[in-house]
């Protein structure tokens, strides 16, 4: 496809981006759909990154996910393997993936299947594990194993038949929809999503034949687990996303990603091709007794909902959110959703936000506006304790360091002949 | 008690609704808990009403419940009997009731029992039926009596089962709480409130031991039916207004009812009575195919919710609902709710609003100042069809006369020997 100008070809991304129709269709384990997991191989959340790179929490969901697939029996000999170079890293997102935090997604692990039925592309993401000791945020003690375990043997069993057994999977476009109205912003909040999700669900999860106790734990997990929804959006997003960046030209940014190393982007008109810059630190509140001092740096593909228009670009729709990432009241929210308007080409009708006064949220990420304004996009983010194990202790935005969009602009004026 | 002033009156009574701590305890048919429903004995909304002046919905879901009783066989004989003046008719009000729409409750019908465990009053409303043809709005077809056959053989036995093996009951403030975040305003809108009224309960019901098909149904049931939550928030709100009129001085509405021929209010000071005038017609959007002239009278218990507070007196919670009633947009609710204001006395700490940039809705409507200000409630209220059986053709906001204000305080100043 070619264009006559930029600002067309962003219009011909963002109108992908508004076709999108993802569809949550099945859970399988990774290794069925994802070819590379095959041996000693873990995908990893962001741009590229060395094992000894990445922050003690990466490294930790690490050493969980070599124990969860039995390739050593503790964590010394698990760290070994590791710094060995006996294992294979691969971004996610190399493989149509997206991981939450550290993002790290073994063989074995069930992932959620989203396809965007408008351009056939598809993505995958491990489920929501809950909050507490999970390995996203670098915990590989025996509860964190044994709730994976569980999740492999019995909630992605059960809900891949559920969703089978559903004629085309379950739409997305709707539940975000009438979740955003219930003012989720899906990166931080998707306490709405999630119970629409479970409403959907729930009468056919009690029809299956299966043991009615896996039954009732499953049930009670998707009720307890407000987050669940987070990792359907972030699979819909980059199936969505990916839709679009088959068009490559323009200067939509098509993904947004963090591996606690650097801050990685991409956009439309410069294919696969990453550009990054060190991560930033998020900027939050607390859980009592933590501070700044204690805060990983930032990580996760999880910015792909803010690459979609969602998330902390969203977050007019969430005014509780903004407390609780202590960016203050509802006017605050408004503030930074109306100077967004700087950086994005266009609203998402499907996605219309009441308390926008009806506005749809943001959609296409420039990247050229964001060099000329210098306003980055805001992503709403968990924040991990440094050290692995510790889990989150707090919550709060970050923003990608700008180096990451002059980066792409330039390459694309080359790109260009516009040098 | 005795009160220096009416101020200190009133805060005495916004003090109790504040603290009212109202939970669902059970699931049980009507004349287990409502010893006046023996014989032939029907509950109404509103203040008393004769058979003969009922608007044609109400007449049509007094023949839906005789239907349903089998104390007729059909539609004749059943409106036969209606007008003989073989049926005693009561408020619902008048038995710690409160009935949605006509209101018309029999026996057999299953009730929500709501306590109050602060003060220690227990209320009762039927089960939401869903949307379409239904009693509420004078249907009475073979879909409406046995849907209500099915609530009174299954639903309701399967909910009392649930409820009674928790252990205190299911408390209703944190439900309101999440939910009013979530933008329901809980009479119009209790979609959020459902979906966690339906988390708290399907993991349990999938546990019962009942018959797997009742389970499956009874899940469909709740996970398709919006609006189940409004009449388990019209029960907690009677149950908590009536703790709070057991202070019998000041100014405060605690109640304000419709029967589609008068409205009728009742203030803290003038304890069990009715002050009543003429209602309105609401104004709203109409179903394509419907206009102001297709719509029946105001009617309906349900404006106890304004009573406490949500409803129309929370539009700013809910402002996609502002445009299903027809009265604007984001600000236009903004507006409504800030205007309020003048009318009551305090905002319930319990139901922040975080678009309303986290201020409390509104608390305690004082009757004085809607006779000195002018200002009348809103009331948000689904319209139904002035002719029986054709149920709901739109909704709207109505307002309630501000004659009955006017009488209850003169009646109040009478009374206080200010004449």
């Amino acid at each position: 496809m070619t264009f006559r100008t930029i600002d067309e070809a962003n219009l011909a991304v963002i109108d992908r981006i508004k076709k999108g129709a993802p569809v949550l269709l099945d859970v399988v384990y990774a290794k069925e759909v994802i070819n590379e997991l095959n041996g000693k191989v873990l995908l990893h959340a962001g741009p590229p990154i060395l094992y000894e790179n990445m922050p003690d929490p990466v490294q930790g969901s690490c050493v969980g996910a070599v124990l969860f697939e039995g390739w050593a029996q503790d964590e010394e000999s698990a760290r070994e393997m590791l710094s060995s170079g006996e294992i294979t890293f691969i971004p996610c997102h190399h493989v149509n993936a997206v991981g939450p935090m550290g993002g790290i997604t073994s063989a074995n692990m069930p992932v959620l299947v989203v396809e965007d039925k408008t351009h056939g592309t598809t993505a995958y993401c491990q489920m929501n594990e809950g909050i507490g000791a999970v390995l996203r945020f670098g915990a590989f003690n025996d509860e964190v194993i044994n709730r994976l375990r569980w999740m492999r043997d019995v909630l992605g069993p059960v809900l891949g038949k559920t969703l089978r057994s559903f004629d085309e999977g379950l739409s997305i476009n709707p539940m975000v929809s009438r979740a955003i109205a219930m003012k989720d912003e899906f990166h931080q909040r998707n306490i709405a999503a999630s119970l629409i999700f479970l409403k959907e669900v729930v009468p056919t999860i009690s029809q299956l034949e299966i043991d009615p106790k896996d039954k009732t734990v499953v049930i009670q997990f998707l009720a307890d687990t407000d987050q669940f929804f987070l990792n359907i959006m972030m699979a819909a997003s980059k199936a969505v996303m990916d839709g679009a960046r088959q068009i490559q030209a323009g200067t939509i940014v098509t993904v947004m990603s963090r591996n606690g190393e650097n801050f990685g982007i991409k956009i439309a008109g410069m294919g696969d091709e990453w550009f990054t810059a060190p991560v930033n630190t998020p900027q939050g509140l607390y859980f009592s007794g933590y501070s700044g001092e204690d805060a990983s740096p930032d990580m996760g593909d999880s910015a792909i909902t803010e690459t979609f228009g969602v998330g902390g670009m969203a977050m007019i729709a969430a005014p509780a959110v903004t407390r609780f990432v202590g960016t203050g009241g509802f006017y605050d929210a408004l503030e930074i959703s109306n100077e967004l308007d700087a950086i994005v080409v266009d609203h998402n009708p499907n996605f219309i936000i009441p308390t926008w006064d009806f506005k749809g949220a943001h959609l296409g990420i420039d990247a050229r506006k964001v060099v000329e304004t210098g306003i980055t996009p805001v992503i709403n983010t968990g924040i991990a304790h440094k050290k692995a194990g510790l889990g989150q202790i707090g919550a709060g935005t970050v923003h990608p360091p700008i180096e990451c969009f002059e980066k792409a602009i330039i390459a694309y004026a080359k790109k260009l002949g516009m040098e």
